[in-house]
């Protein structure tokens, strides 16, 4: 059984509200404090688990970096601004106190820098070392950018650069908080999530969401160096590492075609990161093509991160 | 090292924001959405863990209504009235998608019965069956019951019965929302907070907040038929069971002592569970003193829960 099914499972039937405007299964949920608010509301959790999420001789100030990263990461996808955090520490023993002391003073310099406060949580014993980080951000009202509204035709873009994530840059990467919040505020984006397990697996949930199909191309696939490195090592290609390796916490997302020559120079006027269009979403529900350095199109058989398989 | 100490280093010189009301530190942080919102907003996470919180033979849907009840005790003990939840999940393998399965239906019963929705989390792989709820609630601008107020001369209360909860009681407690809005709606509380260690650690952090003292009286003390049983057992007295057992999740508050005849009146005509005095607020900063069945006075000995020792 894999993630996607045993969340799909889950959130059958859940308990809702009418000022739930989206609830599971996007980056984020969005609730409406009230109803003449200004803003939404976005919640979100994300866990770090040691030996899942980090091994255990990452630096602590990396892994509270990390911890806070990720659901910052859904925050952007979103295209919001993170407001407040709860964390759930969980400890071995009075051991870690000083391992737990470091991770939170990762957690508080990324804090500082993303407008963030750290407003409490609770402290437990456990089995591992793990942080849960909870994160409360606001959207204008209406405004959330959601999974599910690319439509075919739209070109399909990422940041930065894919793979080779678990060789550094799990621990390090920027959320990208910044350019979520243009993408929305420039009325860019029709559909944007975060990518956490890989283009391979996370491009299908958007699809999924958006009920269309997209066609990507080999060629156009941003790699990292750290991706050409592994490769060098591991012999499979780079490509493969890009779409599969996963916890790239780039974004993923779509702009109009007719808008996405207009789109490229804007970006470029404003980052200096990388935005590449690796594809064009396609009518073919549910189906993503692959199109290969030698022009041959056939399904993409890479998958990312999986939890439980 | 314990909790307290852990706990305390942790949150000194975390990040803030002016919007931010009450930090880590109280049952829940309360932060302010909006210059003109009429509610502030609550914000707690609680863990439930697997060896932990519960043993593997819990029937999981105990479970889910454990990690659900243990927040909106918090929530609870804010008077405030809880909204929304995100759920991090924690599973070994697929294996326990089943497990997964029924701990949601506990908390999703609980959820309708509060009129919370579940508004999505995420789901990882771990070394242990674990849920860590966030809740989001509210309470009207400005009237969040802190555990400050207390005064000296105010009376003690606690809602319930304490002790011996590890017989069945911490998997099937009833957070007191209700009660604690109603306490918080006519004024009655100056300060409350939710046992989840057991009056012997959580009165202390009541009185730390409230810069007092308190003097706890062994005769006044409710205990619950399962502490009296452990008791007879163990051959411990009983009333060491209510102050150190934990996880009663019952409220503990204290009301001023000018109007503690007219609370009892007002409490007994709105509610059949049982609330008593236990004791008094004292001047006598950081001291709990204990006065035994005989009437001799001492300092208090019994501790309550205590993660890390």
């Amino acid at each position: 059984m894999t993630e996607n099914t045993i969340v799909a499972r889950l959130i059958r039937n859940l308990p809702g509200r009418p000022d739930v405007v989206m609830g599971a299964g996007d980056d984020c949920a969005v609730v409406r404090t009230a109803r003449t608010a200004r803003y939404d509301t976005l919640l979100k959790s994300d866990p770090v688990i040691e030996g899942v999420h980090f091994e255990k001789a990452a630096p602590p100030r990396a892994v509270g970096h990390k911890a806070l990263g990720r659901v910052l990461s859904d925050i952007a996808a979103m295209g919001g601004e993170p407001l407040w955090v709860v964390v759930d520490l969980v400890l071995r023993d009075a051991r870690d106190a000083r391992w737990a002391t470091e991770a939170y003073a990762g957690l508080a310099r990324l804090a500082r820098r993303a407008g963030v406060a750290i407003v409490g949580g609770d402290t437990s014993r456990g089995p591992a070392r793990e942080l849960h980080v909870f994160a409360v951000g606001r959207v204008p009202r209406g405004t959330a950018v959601l999974r599910s509204g690319a439509r075919a035709g739209d070109a399909l873009y990422v940041t930065g650069r894919l793979g080779g994530s678990l060789a550094g840059r799990h621990l390090r990467f920027e959320p990208r908080l910044n350019e979520g919040t243009w993408l929305r505020k420039h009325g860019w984006v029709t559909a944007m999530m975060d990518l956490s397990d890989g283009v391979g697996t996370d491009l299908p949930r958007l699809l999924t969401a958006s009920r269309a199909g997209a066609r990507l191309e080999q060629a156009a696939l941003p790699i990292s160096a750290a991706a050409r490195g592994v490769s060098s090592r591991d012999g499979r290609p780079a490509w493969q590492h890009a779409l599969g390796d996963g916890e790239d916490f780039e974004l993923l997302f779509t702009v109009r075609g007719a808008r996405a020559a207009a789109f490229e120079r804007a970006w470029r006027r404003r980052f200096r990161l990388t935005c590449n269009r690796i594809g064009t979403v396609t009518t073919r529900r549910g189906a993503v093509e692959f199109e290969d350095q030698y022009g041959n199109v056939g399904p993409l058989a890479t998958r990312g991160y999986e939890h439980f398989v």
